[in-house]
């Protein structure tokens, strides 16, 4: 049963200029030819956009490519779902009879979809700053626990720590490979720590950069499975 | 021979408040630790949105799919490093020895990675509003050849006109698949033309639908091989 659109915009704090374009991020193909999918391609490059800012800023020294795998862990289908269903979003969605018997509100895709879809309606509707205001609010509970993972302390001694507070066996990490010229080398380091079965691979110019990058990598698994 | 960055930047259009930002951005990591790979994270994001506003507003009657493929052909390694070249940035890369001795200066990936670290710092020095402008601008003639392959008319009535003009065979569509419930189904339509070997494959909530994705497909192939 579909609730009214206008409880769901005051639960997420959203006061829309133009209702009639909260309603078309809420429509599903299922529903209506003038549905959310335009939208929804909209809105997911300003979130690309607004998280990568947040993380560009929020991490002054972290390298490209753990800013990179911080936005993955944020932006994707399944944090999206999650963040729509802690809104309730699917009893909001406009959908079409067979979606709605083969539960649709309730479909990671849809969910996902439809919150890009409001993302792309609030920027039509009120601006890129409103987006660069609500969107880490929306956030806000992910980008902490990002946070609280990424302290003053460098990934390696904060995986030494957390090993040695487990009273497990320290990180191991190997040297891979040492590639290119002698001031422009890449090194690739494994890390292995006895948590998890399958090593990490760090890369970077130089060897500590390297472990650094697969320590990263570690404590993000941890993190993922709920260890850390 | 790297020239002087001031040179580019007056090529480009753009005055920076801040010299230091675009230097930052034309330093590949062979010349620094301090260089231009945190910026290309962030110019990526910034040229992504921009370019997906651009077609969202020049096609609005484009679906999703058809704008998703746009934006893929229009920002990409290759079409970035055209634009590079286009502005002879190779000549004003920072790069190690080694880089520049390998001709790294003419590096897709370099290239590219540059053109997007400088929006990047172009967005630090004076906010997005500017680059919505400055961006279009750099990607005039690829969205202008977007532009002339879609008309008013629909796809496959300019995939005809265009076959009946070379006077060959009219494009063939073949329904593949029709799945989903009665009023909720999805088409798949194959089209076929005698210049290509390849046949393109559309789909859509209507028959006619997948027939129009299909016929857009095998334009946009046409394009790319400069048939079109």
């Amino acid at each position: 049963m579909t609730k009214k659109p206008e409880v769901l915009s005051k639960k997420l704090g959203l006061v829309f200029n133009d209702p009639q374009l909260f309603i078309h991020a809420l429509t599903h193909r299922s529903a209506s030819s003038n549905n959310n999918e335009r939208l929804e391609f909209l809105g997911d490059a300003i979130l690309g956009f607004v998280i990568a800012e947040q993380l560009y800023n929020l991490f002054p020294d972290a390298p490209e490519g753990v800013l990179s795998r911080m936005r993955a862990s944020l932006v994707n289908q399944r944090s999206l779902a999650e963040i729509a269903r802690e809104h309730k979003l699917g009893d909001y969605l406009l959908l079409g009879s067979g979606e709605l018997k083969s539960g649709g509100f309730d479909r990671d895709s849809i969910l996902s979809d439809a919150v890009e879809a409001i993302i792309a309606a609030l920027y039509k509707d009120q601006g890129m700053v409103i987006c660069q205001k609500w969107i880490p609010e929306l956030f806000n509970e992910k980008l902490n626990n990002l946070s609280l993972n990424k302290g003053q302390k460098d990934p390696k001694t904060r995986l030494q720590e957390f090993m040695q507070a487990k009273k497990l066996d320290l990180p191991q990490y190997v040297l891979l490979t040492a590639s290119g010229l002698a001031h422009e080398q890449t090194f690739k380091v494994q890390c292995t720590i006895s948590l998890l079965s399958t090593p990490s691979i760090g890369a970077g110019v130089t060897r500590k950069g390297a472990e650094q990058g697969a320590a990263e990598i570690i404590l993000e698994k941890l993190a993922k499975e709920n260890i850390l």
